[in-house]
């Protein structure tokens, strides 16, 4: 099933239940009333709202109403944890390489993952809002996962059990604030500002045999400006799978349920499938000519980031945001 | 007023407001049934929330029932955002000074500060639950406050006008995981564990003029199995007060109400009054004698952190906790 939220109901949005094509959609408030409820008590709401969308595909929901993706709040408007790995090592390769440095022989058994901010994400389609172009505002296309409950110190093959959403994320940087951040040695604050996530969130099963072992094996598109940006495979070159992000996310403490966990940038090796991020574009640049030529995003610049089935349907909906200046 | 949760009620407890001497409470649930609700429609709940207290102070609610800071969860059993700045340089420079390094010119005019896991909070007595004592346990004694909505980029000046509430917390720290963890680079996951706040959080009128310019000028407390282990004045070597830190803290993205905002390890120059942390008294060892003689805490330790005013009654109540072998 796939899963939304209208922006009415206060803090949380109002959970939708919306339809396979993503056009259609019901509110769920009969099983829960939003995403966080939801999540909190799975193994009831679940089944449940597989009824519901098992009816809404079937056609057979007469209050279903025509989905617009464009005024839909974020799936989780706001959520209690996110973190963030950095799973796909070409992008982390790629970083040190331009500046000479080496990856430690440690980042492929022990992933990077940083504590991110949750307490609120914007809407698929609204603007990010920054307040200087001078910031170097770059979006990075990542897929998501959703657990339920899961207990400190679970083993991998425990923590695939607790995924229970897919998603995707433009986890927004600003890149410039980047190097003086990390410098000080606490990790991102001011240079990870608010996320937006796709359009609907989905069960595993929506995504067929693209989903096995803990890794979705699709391309995920990036379109800058309306132009095709990059479309690396998302099955090829994640080094560590979301059971083994989410066992490394619990290992000093539980996760609770609506606990975020991110794949970190999508990259491959294969340079020809495109980046999902400026920075890894620049970073080609400075490697092959000694100088970046892409510049970061500019306020009015859009990007917009989609995954589509072996059908070619969109499974997710489209995240896209234009850059706005704030204040 | 002084405003704390019951555990029972669901994941977010249930409002208390608890009496000026920490003996007796009413449940608050016709104006708010959670903290979080409370602190998201502050405007109308505040004065609501203030006359039952005034009107328990004055012994005029006969439905109250007795207190026991043993059975309470945290003030906040989870919230949305949680960023714990370090403010008291006198840590930051101990610790630096232990290996021989200096501290940045910078540090003294941009705070430090990391984003912190908000997901779940321990209660104020409830056991700290560790896999391992090699992990390198310690207790870190803090102030936090408590915002409500902070836009963007607010001004320290603006900033100081969103802080509600007041609190302690034991900032729980796994000392031996900080290093390879720091050395990523991405800063703290798995060495910053669940936390644990005081019993109730206070708005800043409960702390007369110890409060005054966003900084709380009385000893904190610490006292590690049953004796006495330091008591710094947090109002002096504070480097940035707390509408600094929150202006800090927003300056990317707005906070949401019920965002947590840590001072850090509360550390004087004046090493007389002890430490906040077993890290600095093993620092000063080190300094002095190359080498620490207090061990991190072990299975079965117990730590008691407390904040007194000049009648000498005890402002949060307090937290108390073991340390004990999960799994």
């Amino acid at each position: 099933m796939k899963l939304g939220s209208l922006k009415t109901g206060g803090r949380d949005g109002t959970l939708i239940v919306v339809d396979r094509g993503l056009t259609r959609y019901v509110v769920a408030g009969d099983v829960a009333t939003t995403m966080q409820e939801a999540i909190e008590d799975w193994l009831n709401t679940a089944p449940r709202l597989n009824a519901i969308s098992t009816a809404l595909n079937a056609g057979e929901r007469d209050d279903a109403e025509e989905l617009d993706c464009g005024v839909l709040a974020s799936p989780f408007p706001r959520a209690y944890e996110f973190v963030d790995g950095s799973a796909y090592l070409p992008h982390v390769e790629r970083v040190r390489k331009a500046r000479g440095a080496e990856v430690p022989e440690s980042f492929y058994q022990d992933p990077l993952m940083y504590q991110a901010t949750s307490a609120g994400f914007l809407g698929p389609r609204d603007p990010v809002p920054v307040v200087s172009e001078e910031y170097g505002i770059d979006f990075e296309a990542e897929i998501v996962v959703v657990t339920d409950d899961v207990p400190m110190a679970v083993s991998a093959e425990q923590a695939a059990g607790h995924i229970q959403l897919l998603g995707l994320i433009n986890d927004v940087s600003l890149r410039n604030l980047i190097p003086a951040e990390l410098a000080k040695g606490f990790g991102f604050l001011h240079s990870k500002p608010r996320s937006a996530f796709s359009p609907v969130f989905v069960t595993p099963d929506e995504l067929g045999d693209a989903w096995q072992d803990s890794v979705l094996s699709l391309p995920l598109v990036s379109t800058l400006n309306g132009k095709r940006f990059g479309a690396p495979e998302a099955g090829v070159d994640m080094q560590f799978n979301f059971a083994q992000l989410t066992a490394h996310a619990a290992r000093t403490r539980p996760l609770s349920a609506g606990t975020i966990v991110g794949s970190g940038t999508i990259a491959n090796q294969d340079e020809s499938l495109g980046a999902s991020c400026l920075a890894e574009r620049r970073m080609l640049e400075i490697i092959a000519n000694g100088k970046p030529e892409t510049p970061f995003m500019a306020f009015g610049d859009t990007i917009r980031i989609e995954m589509f089935d072996s059908q070619g349907d969109s499974i997710f909906g489209a995240i896209e945001q234009s850059i706005e200046k704030y204040g």
